[in-house]
């Protein structure tokens, strides 16, 4: 391996600064009790020799590690093939770095993996966790909550009933839906139909609520179920057609499920938007613009939904930090509003 | 933030098993010296009140966080967009979840948050690191060094030279080269210039010998330096056309590069390969076969660089954990080969 430098050690420094162990801790630590010329001869020999103080021991004393965990519950193959989560990370990462905070990226295979994750998180490795894309029955939540790490939370966590303080940053997922129906709607369309998302997940099934709310006689045969993927919208889409074929517009759970639709549209023949309008939910950009046609979709702030997260749990930290309150107190749900963004798809 | 259940003790553990704090510590550090009558007292308590041991505590008794860093030397940006890091994770992650270990991924916004990353490195929170795609004079190597963390790098890092020790994965960059250039001339073209890499980084500078291999007399005015994406491919193209119309072939530093090169072609009226034959670097699936035409290229086996950082580390870890050996031996350099990979493009 590479150490072929000796790392230099606590004892290497007291023996060069002529001090004991102890005042060297002391000083490393930021304790009081040490004369000034004394502490400067130590920080000197720091200096020299440039040692590195062991942090998991320093961490017992300062108890923090100005780092925070950054958990997506998904597989780390699809946490790098679907752009949504780049750009949540991207304002994370964004906001933690302003903070002088390491971001910290745990990835995993699969939930097999999360009770290694939680193991890592109940380590003392990190002051904080944001946890983002959260399946139904998924223990992760219960285990992050029993290593003590604060957390917030990328969505409305399906399991929030009973318990208090849950933090989380979420979009208006059913206003948005609601929106992109009532378009629809409004063009005219008559036979609108729905490719949901995943629906152990709460913003499919909150967007599945906002198509309700705005087609409340809807056809059961009208919804076709979705899981966000390129692949899923074009399942869904197909078998939308075959029940469905006099169907006019379609509201897709997010914009990788549109292109999806798009696809197996354009294969059957069918105009967009002339015999049937799409809309997506996301405005993934570059994407959504260069979909053929160019998609009209529902915009959430994704980025900003990442900073926000980052935001709220480095502000909880200090606020526990000065007042040892981790009650949570009055933090709750954050929900940002979204808007219907027009292009040539509807 | 999501405190609200009281994480449990090690005094709650050895209250309720009826021991002292110090047996309880010994059982969970798995240490010698309690009778088993005892130990499973402990561990019974252990599991009724959920306690998890802390870990930056424990971590300086066992010395082990099965934890390993894995860190790109390039902004967060270009991480989540370039698929060549999402391969090289891919193997990686596969390879640490099958020895249980945890892939801790350290984001940064640029070099400026390397010494962050240093630190955190240093701080005991991993039991190694993984780090690609350094650029020359990056002081990250040196941090690392300091920090003592074994470490094994992707690709051939750029300061070697009197540095025992150092462990990396690299492909045969200037074999690969030499191979695509010679094809090219073996298709009877005359005039084949080089669209380089970042010329910081190793693997660029040895294409680009590889290149000059094969046709060691190139008009320099051939050669045009890009930096591994889309943008520098077609930037150096238009160069190279307005420099040197008469070219007849490129070899392409990697596959991005050679898309933005083919875009480029066609706006110029170029066809590939009847007027200008294009080989790139990577084989980048499915990306290389979707290209207009599909593109000719070098095949590097990413996915298994990856596998086989990751298998070096644990490696070495488990052989300085048995012999006390942190000197790095005989491990150097592993040189995975290439293979040329012909469809439409050359």
């Amino acid at each position: 391996m590479t150490e072929t430098v000796q790392r230099p050690t606590l004892e290497a420094v007291a023996a060069r600064a002529g001090v004991s162990r102890a005042t060297v801790s002391r000083v490393v630590n930021g304790a009081d009790g040490v004369t000034e010329p004394l502490a400067e001869r130590v920080r000197q020999a720091v200096d020299e020799l440039g040692y590195v103080p062991n942090q998991a021991a320093r961490s017992l004393v300062t108890n923090r590690h100005d780092a925070i965990a950054v958990i997506v519950a998904e597989p780390e193959s699809r946490v790098f093939s679907d752009p949504f989560f780049a750009r949540q990370l991207r304002g994370i990462s964004k906001e933690l770095t302003a903070h002088d905070n390491q971001l910290v990226l745990l990835l995993t295979e699969g939930r097999a993996d999360h009770a290694r994750v939680a193991r890592y998180l109940a380590g003392g490795h990190v002051d904080g966790a944001l946890v983002f894309s959260l399946h139904r029955d998924d223990p992760l939540p219960e285990l992050i909550q029993r290593a003590g790490v604060p957390t917030v939370f990328g969505g409305r966590p399906g399991w929030s009933g009973g318990r208090d303080g849950v933090v989380y940053v979420d979009s208006d997922n059913r206003g948005g839906a609601r929106d992109a129906v009532r378009h629809l709607l409004g063009l005219g369309r008559s036979r609108v139909a729905h490719i949901t998302g995943a629906l152990d997940q709460t913003s499919a099934v909150d967007r599945l609520d906002g198509f309700r709310d705005a087609v409340a006689d809807a056809d059961p045969r009208l919804v076709a179920e979705g899981d966000f993927t390129v692949a899923g919208g074009e399942r869904a889409m197909r078998e939308l057609l075959e029940r469905c074929p006099g169907l006019d517009a379609v509201f897709a759970a997010n914009d990788l499920t549109a292109a999806g639709a798009l696809r197996v549209l354009r294969e059957h023949g069918r105009r967009v938007p002339d015999d049937v309008a799409v809309v997506g939910f996301d405005d993934m950009l570059p994407f959504a613009e260069q979909t053929d046609p160019p998609l009209t979709t529902v915009r959430q702030d994704i980025l900003e939904m990442g900073r926000l997260m980052a935001r709220l749990l480095l502000r909880g930290l200090d606020r526990t930090a000065r007042t040892h309150d981790t009650s949570g107190g009055d933090l709750a749900g954050v929900v940002l509003p979204t808007t219907l963004v027009r292009r040539a798809s509807a």
